[in-house]
């Protein structure tokens, strides 16, 4: 037999997530009230989410206990497999050994459900009968209707408009699992009403959906908002992807020498990456971390580091993230997911401190990748994850040049099923590059709140 | 933990598939020439499969060595897991046990996959070319158009018109993987021009995609015909999913009472039920084997056993069979899977001796059970499969009314994710239940081949 998959059993998932805020140099800077600007007062921003969450979000504990019904739910999934990649790698005639966790096994397909799993249970322990949220691809709104349905929470996900018709079978999926979907900007809240006024044909974006979403949340005592992406707590509910992919590295005997994952909001790039970086600070191995984006939304290598809003409608908290600026609208590009104009503070803060570095990729190059990958390894990846797979071929194919055998790792976050309306557009000739937003960035960028 | 997964090691993976012609009390008949009455000469059927394949279709021995190129592909999803469906027995209220089978987890989906690998390997052994086939849902059009690729085979595939419109995702991932699919009755057929001659708009049938398939595959000696159920070395390849749910039911300290397959030309359904009734056959435990139907085809439930064409052409060999008349065109309901007007000789001759029943299902009641499954375990299945959760939930609803504390076990062929149009229409209440075609098959039966 081949030695290319690496399975953990059950008892192998963790019990604990990891989060790195025990080990950064520095602390990430915290969410601050724009009105007074200073940190927010807890119960202020327990209006909106879950306050167990909240005690998570705020945590510098280096380890936190997985509740036990979370993690037997994620049993039905986890661990997900670690494969190296020996027929892409044998294509590619790299001396690189390529190995990358499959995180689509999940009921939603991607990594989504490890957090969404997380924040039904403790919400439900909290009380709310109903949570909104939203979406971009498509794979947190169904990840988050999967697991309300489990704890008999109700579920409405305001979901991008142009993710909404480039993906009509994500509301199925979602629909299946309970669900409900609305295209965003909507009509149902004032944030999307102020939008369509201005643009009748607004094809939404992450930071308007958001607006949507929180709006609608704070309405009502019994209703709370969920994140998918961006916020502490997320980020540490996907941990639990490094920490398998540590154990089953060990089983392979191996090591890595660069960690790659595809970053939009960050949370499967900080899932693979955190705790390897945590190991690195605590005296482990260093590694060469790198963060991938679309060459469309390239918050961390174009963007300040800079307090801004999460949302479009400047209603969430100030966070210090790198940003595009909260009032730019990335274009509709096929990696739905990855449209955001900021990046998670966690991770802002570990790009600032030299621990990653991050590069853009082009569409036609992601694709194109993508299906060598598909060929090549039998299974048919998300757009978003896409970019990773995309960014690691290239490092295998730099090593082929340098005669390097390095050991890479990447994060394949999801599977494409769901999303081949892209890959159709591609066959058709229909996809083009990304252009660099320049203008509407810098634009954006001159509207940051002041603040500091 | 829960117990509820059980999952084997990669060195468990069978060694041998188990042929079933070898414990039956009657063989299965042989396939007859039409032209001249008596059984095929292989020299005739080496025009259209490659040699070691009609080698297997015609073994008599109980175990076939896997050959190991194939089981070391296979390794990439295989052992499948096997589930206790706790959540759902809970919901439903039962004291049944229900056990399935997760054909899902391969790279077109489904359990085609397991046949499509061995069919290529074989086919690059004798040295084929190009393949041909047909596709109803698409399943297997994407399984051996991955396992084209990775033989380096050129592989079309004549894909069912209903299908084809019903799920255009089918044809982005046949893309992917390499294949050519061409939307069936089609222009570049004799076959296929002689069809859409009588009904431009016809929405085209398996059988007719065979007849095309064959067509295409003769006119050239190094390209050969490749199908994907009914014949004995199909279900010879499924047979590794009984065998595996075998070793997995003895980890759970268990053994199926009801074992349950959904039908359409028989592939799945053998898979899981061959090595269970062959235990039976040689003295083991007497277990109640169903196979399921759809209403608006049900070959096994109102098929005549009679030596039939395997096509609407009449191109291929006499196969005895329960069939519905070769020259009947099944309504174009979402199962494109289960539209096949005949049923596998040896599930035949299976069912002729009394050693497993048949049923059928209606479409509502599939989806209505699909999307209760779905929402149970997390996993959407695939319109084919769900025949047979609808079936397994009615034996655990009975158990409910009894009191019985039965062990079910299904399987479940396949995920829905590229299949979600079908959804989309039963959420739009667009869809019905099945009629029964009584009129068509009634003169579709009037037409039977005169041979006997």
């Amino acid at each position: 037999m081949s030695q290319h998959k690496y399975i953990l059993d059950e008892a192998s998932i963790p019990t604990h997530w990891y989060n790195i805020e025990a080990d950064l140099p520095e602390r990430t800077p915290p969410p601050l009230d724009y009105t007074t600007g200073k940190p927010m007062e807890a119960a202020k921003l327990e209006t909106i989410f879950a306050k167990t969450l909240l005690e998570q979000e705020m945590s510098a504990e280096r380890y936190i206990e997985i509740p036990e019904p979370v993690r037997e739910i994620m049993c039905q999934y986890r661990p997900s497999p670690l494969y190296r990649a020996l027929r892409l790698e044998k294509e590619l005639g790299t001396p690189a050994k390529i190995y990358y966790k499959f995180e689509g096994v999940s009921p939603s397909g991607s990594h989504k459900t490890n957090s969404a799993i997380a924040q039904a249970f403790e919400n439900k322990r909290c009380g709310t009968k109903k949570v909104t949220t939203e979406t971009g691809a498509g794979q947190w709104g169904t990840a988050l209707s999967h697991a309300c349905n489990i704890f008999g929470l109700e579920c409405v996900v305001y979901m991008v408009r142009c993710s909404f018709d480039q993906k009509p079978y994500r509301k199925a999926i979602m629909e299946i699992f309970g669900g409900k979907t609305i295209p965003s900007p909507s009509p149902f809240t004032e944030a999307g009403r102020a939008i369509l006024a201005k643009d009748p044909d607004c094809r939404g974006s992450l930071g308007i959906a958001i607006s949507e979403a929180v709006e609608d949340a704070v309405k009502d005592p019994q209703t709370k908002y969920c994140l998918g992406s961006v916020l502490n707590h997320v980020l540490l509910h996907q941990s639990i992807i490094g920490l398998e992919a540590l154990k089953q590295l060990e089983m392979a005997n191996d090591y890595p020498d660069i960690i790659i994952g595809a970053c939009g909001g960050g949370s499967n790039f900080a899932g693979i990456a955190f705790p390897f970086i945590g190991e690195m600070l605590r005296g482990g191995k260093k590694v060469d971390v790198l963060g991938v984006e679309p060459a469309a939304c390239p918050s961390l290598t174009k963007g300040k580091y800079a307090y801004d809003f999460g949302d479009v409608a400047r209603q969430t908290p100030l966070i210090k993230m790198y940003t595009l600026g909260s009032s730019f609208i990335p274009p509709a590009v096929h990696a739905g997911g990855l449209r955001y104009h900021g990046m998670a503070p966690q991770i802002s803060n570990v790009a600032r401190q030299g621990l990653m570095r991050a590069r853009t990729v082009q569409q036609l190059d992601v694709f194109r990748d993508a299906i060598q990958f598909a060929r090549a390894e039998g299974i048919t990846p998300a757009p978003e994850s896409s970019h990773a797979i995309s960014a690691a071929m290239d490092e295998a194919r730099r090593c082929r040049e340098t005669g390097e055998s390095k050991t890479i790792l990447f994060n394949l976050s999801g599977h494409g099923h769901l999303d081949m309306t892209a890959y159709l557009e591609y066959f058709a000739g229909n996809l083009s590059n990304y252009e660099y937003p320049e203008n509407e960035i810098a634009m954006a960028l001159s509207c940051l709140p002041v603040c500091e």
